[in-house]
């Protein structure tokens, strides 16, 4: 798999509105875009830094899986998945990781936020760390 | 302050050489760098992902505030920290953040792994991701 740099970093937070002073006034970046992905149950707010984006998740209910993670991590939230943008396609990338064995938890591509496809490794396969593989749409 | 990029994402890890396979050959990123970093009792392992660093920390004895967070985190490890690049200096950055009324973990910049000058600001104050601000030595 060719991996060309980190697509995003999505950090739980229980509020996009109670978190963004900090990201946008302390640390100075700029939020450009908020979406909500139904499927996932989510609010997103997308702020770039560098050639990476932080993807704040937000729980849109309590069955969120977002919603779980707060709960698991003592109400708290944090740092709760690393995306790579792969640049030979997450289906092919996808072939590849199951091949080596590796624990998927999409067994296809599907469209996430920003209408990149996506797919998610299993964090028992990738040093603990949920992993989701990326494409730009075409 | 002003920054520029994600400098490194930490990652605690048990074991860097059980570890080490996952990133390599199946993210097929490479490990240009082990050293060991004394004071914060790790001994770290760098590949680069574009024009940011993974930083895979383990523990080098059980007192190291990487194992607590592994025997915290179900004994798993994972994301543990995110390092920004701030292009007006470590200590103005400091001063900044302190006047914003944020909680420090470190009140002055100090040398961190790779020679940077890094201080850690509390997770309470950044949206509960544990935050480093870095500075390329002079």
């Amino acid at each position: 798999m060719k991996i060309s740099r980190i697509e995003h970093i999505g950090i739980a937070v229980k509020s996009i509105e109670e978190s963004l002073p900090y990201f946008e006034n302390v640390l100075g970046l700029k939020c450009y875009n908020i979406e909500t992905v139904e499927d996932q149950k989510v609010r997103t707010a997308f702020l770039k830094v560098g050639e990476v984006k932080l993807e704040l998740l937000e729980p849109t209910c309590p069955e969120s899986t977002i919603a779980k993670f707060i709960e698991n991590n003592g109400g708290k939230g944090g740092m709760h998945h690393m995306a790579f943008n792969v640049e030979d396609g997450v289906a092919n990338a996808l072939a590849e990781v199951e091949a080596a064995g590796l624990r998927l938890i999409d067994k296809a591509p599907r469209k996430g936020a920003e209408c990149l496809n996506i797919a998610f490794l299993h964090p028992k396969s990738t040093a603990a760390v949920l992993t989701e593989l990326c494409e730009q749409p075409k």
